[in-house]
């Protein structure tokens, strides 16, 4: 019954898949647009075959990036808004569903980053792991209501994300010291926040983040330093409210070592005894967590699964794109 | 009068400042041997004169590198040895203090090995940061002793010292797992030791060693990892049991940022509010070390100042090159 | 007016204070049956004596076990359910509450072990303490789901129970490795989750538990090993959330010291300085536990709080049986 | 338009304004009582300009005191009660919620004292740091409950409110031991439970209270001894649910030195390089309490911004008295 | 050669070996006597034969125990007082080496009693740990001192040698209370120290001493409570000087289940996937540990190497009995 | 035989024992001033006649004030210096001993000084804690070495010597920032080094010094802040290396409430239940500890205990003053 799926959801399905669409919040996105256009151009002629269509629509997008933790966030809430006993009438709540969807999400961030901004002091300095734009906003936000605010930018091996990071904070004028991150500890004593994004969050108030966090977490707690995970709520994940842990990318090892570089340490690598090991991501426990800032207030991590409740229900049901 | 000096000592001098003789134990071995060829070809033809003579020589080595604590460890254990009343009777108790301080120097490395050897378990995992030869001989040793020995490499940004680490125990056939530096506590839960070498010592039981090393001790604690520091006792700094503190050298900020990432992070840099900071080492306080592993026994990081006041005796009186 | 009790209700309360009916689901189903039967033959002719005679039957039922945290959690939810303003109505709003608490509590330890297990991973080794069928359903969903579970299981000491759940585990073939309980600490090392039950769950997230459970867990958080605690929603304790703390029991010496035993010890106890102290029970501050698995999701100890509050209301009423 | 406002609003405003009205209930109470006279005596013709006539009361409150927490949490119950279509019933609504807010404000340190009363169990030891009618109200009640208490009073510098604390001990026969605060640390191996309040607390879990509140957590957290916080949801901060730290007032040096002791020191202070700094409270970061005690049951500090959630709402709207 | 033993050299050798002799200070007594009885008869007509004599003699005794702390370090101290130019010298400096260690063992557990007394104060209360005449000698000097001091004694599984404890503490009157281990937690809130023996101390700080003691430290600590080892320095294990790990015995299974028990368990054991493991010892980190108690004299863990260095030199050379 | 004492250790006692003379180091010099006099005028006629008469001179002094550590360290040193077979021998041993402690004692502070400003960087800001002259010599030393250094003064209840030491370094120009005890957490956020003196040390590494030092050195390790402690040698407790442990004083409590405030808080104290203490001093763990700076040099605080053996022996022959 797949055939019947709307062209703008085929696109965003394979547009997601081969990550020309890539991001959190264009991930969402996309997928509500998607939806939306599904149950607009939709040519049931009875509500159950017009909820089978976007349940299809729903499950056809979810499967291209089984672990974005936004996406089934966004299929959720459009399909939760379906209501209605006629076609037109669930054809306008998806609708409208999605467009409320689309419109929060476009708030949010800004939103988030002024609950943030709200935490940091004129003449803080934030120390800074890999690239977030939900942290970013925190620090412009600070900006915009007259802060001053200094970054010591962590490079954040292997993909040295923390470029981007200080590029965008010289361009808002903000005094910026690069350093490596085996150099962290040592400038934390100069830090007033530790302030990081999220991959996703666990109900159990981990932060899955990109790789080293925790190892950064750690330090700070040890030194004095508050940790502040910037986070919109799209990055809540609900499956963690079940007990389902959040599997960690390995990513590809030309990351860590290029392949002139590979020769130099090795030429006769074989396979078996040398490996390199690249994960994306670790987790950060709670209780190296003080605050986790979302569009919707800040929360100690202990407490974020309140805010999973409010948002998700309590996850027993099955997903509402399920038959 | 330093015109007298010896050209063995003025080679050694100028090739100890020009870092062509580099690392703490060829610093100290030819500090020791210049100091013997001074002896040996001294014209001095009065036990004062000779004495004077030496002292100078030792100044002249010492001005080379004022940071370097295995020359003035090198210096003083040949000065120490001086004794006569004359001529001959100096020359050949210098002579032979060089010559035991060098076959002690020779064998250093080697029973260090067999020592931190000892600490480890056949089939143990160690996680290694840093290039350190004095850490590999622990390694080196416990594969002589017939152990099954893992690693788990972090690369050590900047300067990736981690893949000479690497290429070296893949040369002992020791299976090798490398990892970039923020991937660490991730891998802490495979690890059954830490193991690192150290640049310098202090007598509060502190150990300065290359960037990274303090935080990544601060996780292993955290993780329930031991953390073993191999460093030779060239490597205890005298300066610190009369409170000195070891200054950490900032080098150079290409090691950080070449020039092509700088274009692309900044093309207008300023040199005002963006800086790059390097510093070499960092200092991991004594309740994050489980034991410092020398050619001596291993110790407690809170008791090598008992092994520093056997070695350097109170340090109240000067150097002994003072005049 | 307990005259007019049901002779279910009798039985039941009877069986409960005789301990013939034990077990936190058992004493609950027990009771929940026992207000049903109340309520089918009831032969009040007036709504309000329908009420006073449920309420009479709870507080029968009720007082049977002071301390049992399961039994009031039933009667609660029983009462809470009746509603109508008939009699017929009442009595079948009291049936089918009685009935629906009674089919989630079938579920319960189910859909609980299946959110435990999603915490496990393939390979994973487990230690447990005393023996919990809460803590035993998270393994057999674990080993439904396909994964293998290795479990260390300590023997817990006075009562052993440990060999209950060796036998069970043993049963499902999961390999299994006893221990003494003052071999934990070594065992943590090769242990992935300490996975533990709770007799009750109080407000500020502490966990009552089988004495030995806060040792433990303190070890575990030394060790990096996280403290995952089972327990059903039956076992949150209402009481807690207005401040009170929980009673912990003293049993018989005679578990702790068999008469043979004292015998060899000490000829002549006199009953005044040798004595012999056995608590069924110790408390476990919310800062060692990762995570409490309830048959309602995950939750981080410092918010259990909510989810009673979710469940309980604010506990500033009375109960639903007091007049 | 702020003509319009009833002169009790006035009076309520210069009363709080010039500290003649302090302590966050007393100024709580007031300002509910200033909104229903406003209410009660409105000559609004219209619900719009009766709307804006409440608002505008509010407002005139609400400016007088900007750090104090309980006043807009007074406001705001009472104006969310605001409703109706015509004016007779707005007026209705305002009093009648001013009425029930006033009644469980009244009844609020009652209930509180009976929870934390729960905590302590008969012949507890307490500590106290400052002077805490919530905190004191706990021990009051745990007295009715037939328990026996001791305590032992940290004096509490600069100004010494242990005095306050150590007298109204006195007055209800409990044992008191006065300390000076540098004592504390010493005399926490005799106390079961350090027992403070709070000026407020924030949606992060911290605790703001007198200065010298989160060292003594510290320190208590050291010693096993566990930290309760007493204080009425009044306290809670909603500012703090957006991010918004509190700021710390920086008191009178006359305080900390008076003028006698200040010639003593420095016969020539220069105003430039000596400093007195007296700064009035601190933030003890939510990981060093146990439970914060409230009229509506106790928590941990993690989830108390689920309780302002409930109480508060989202605070993403802008408050009732803005226009 | 070994063939001229001293038939009291044979049979010290074989009850050691057979444990009919046991008990570090008996072991090594009977080692030093057995020494002296080979120096007394031998027939040795030059001193190199009586050397190679002795030398034999302290192999033999040696390799009996090869993990008995204390028999070499007998046989060093013996063999190293060993001086002289002519066989009557030799021999009557052996005899005298040996009179003087039997003497000073004589009296080192009564000079440690009253040094580990000094610690305890008048009213304290001990726990304790397995059975330690060490740690016992040390309530025993207090009582001597006239102090009154309880007991909470731990029973110690597997082998419960904690009734010995009780038995002897109860002789001299001292108030008993007897606990399970795992009720050890919460009985430290009573507890003024923890008072346990070793079973040999290692050159980098850590206490090996029975099952469940570095369990026991970590609460210890974490409960705020003093931890107190009572060894005399001949547990100080000279091979961990030189890197050595201890190996920890595993001990007969029997001890965990008795065969009855068994059968109650599983009635399939099938010897693969049901182990029962049974360490002896675990390791207790110096940082757990606030002081080592020796007949010396009190040490921190972390400076006990240099009194073993003292007591036994650099432990570079060779052992006094290799040839 | 007391009769015999020469005058000038008879002024020295009585001055000691009514505090005349007082301060660690102006007994320490009275005392050995005292046995140098006795020595010079003794008319004893005999060698063992002039012993006694020095140790009955020693016994004398010792017995004014038993709890001063540096009265002991002090004799024992003149003491121990007593050599010769003939009373002038004797006499001259003593004299040049007793020259030689004060010469050392004259030089101690400033070398301590010396030692501890090394520690010290260009810049730094440090908190003292009550007032030391020892900790003091640390700060002058900084400053005669061009150093800038700001202090935090806590003013130090209950006697605030907080104020002398605030006007010492206001002469020296240093800048101060007075503040009461309870201010200390926050303001170690802009502390380098905590700094205090010590009353005593003990050799498990203790530090006993005026109460309040060891709650601030908590709070200062949980802020990552080092804390270094400046004592001389004559602080080091000699009996404290055979466990004794250090009475703590309790002061006048008058000190603690003046009677105007005791009026003001309990017109009725009855002397039962009110009770003020007072304790002088408090003891800081080891583990709180960075470093003591000695005129001897640095040392963690586990290895004080090798100094105290360096200085006084094993401490196992009695002192030398008894007969």
């Amino acid at each position: 019954m797949d055939a019947e799926l709307h062209e703008s959801v085929e696109e965003a399905a394979s547009d997601i898949a081969s990550m020309e669409i890539r991001g959190a919040a264009t991930i969402a996105d996309a997928a509500a647009e998607a939806l939306a256009a599904q149950a607009e151009d939709s040519t049931a002629d009875d509500p159950a075959a017009f909820r089978a269509e976007m349940r299809a629509a729903a499950r056809r997008l979810r499967e291209t990036r089984p672990t974005a933790v936004s996406l089934p966030n966004a299929l959720r809430y459009v399909l939760r808004g379906m209501d209605g006993e006629t076609v037109p009438d669930l054809r306008e709540s998806v609708v409208e569903s999605a467009r409320e969807f689309r419109r929060e999400l476009d708030q949010a961030q800004e939103n988030l980053g002024r609950i943030g901004a709200n935490r940091l002091r004129d003449g803080d300095t934030v120390m800074t792991h890999c690239h977030s734009t939900d942290a970013l906003s925190c620090v412009e936000a600070a900006l915009d209501q007259g802060k001053e605010i200094e970054a010591i930018v962590k490079e954040t091996r292997p993909r040295k994300q923390g470029h981007i990071t200080a590029k965008q904070l010289r361009e808002w004028d903000v005094p910026v010291t690069l350093v490596v991150d085996n150099a962290a500890r040592r400038y934390l004593d100069e830090t007033d926040h530790v302030l990081v994004g999220a991959d996703s969050i666990a109900a159990d108030g981990s932060v899955i983040n990109k790789i080293g966090t925790s190892g950064l977490a750690v330090n700070a707690r040890e030194r004095g330093v508050p940790i502040m995970v910037a986070a919109q709520t799209l990055k809540l994940h609900p499956d963690t409210m079940t007990g389902h842990t959040v599997e960690i990318e390995m990513r590809d090892e030309r990351e860590v070592l290029t392949e002139d570089e590979e020769l130099e340490i090795d030429g006769e690598t074989d396979g078996e005894s040398f490996a390199i090991e690249n994960p994306a991501f670790d987790v950060t426990p709670p209780r190296y967590v003080d605050a986790i800032v979302t569009e919707r207030g800040q929360f100690p991590p202990e407490s974020i699964v309140t805010l999973m409740r409010e948002l998700f229900g309590d996850q027993q049901g099955g997903e509402p794109w399920e038959e």
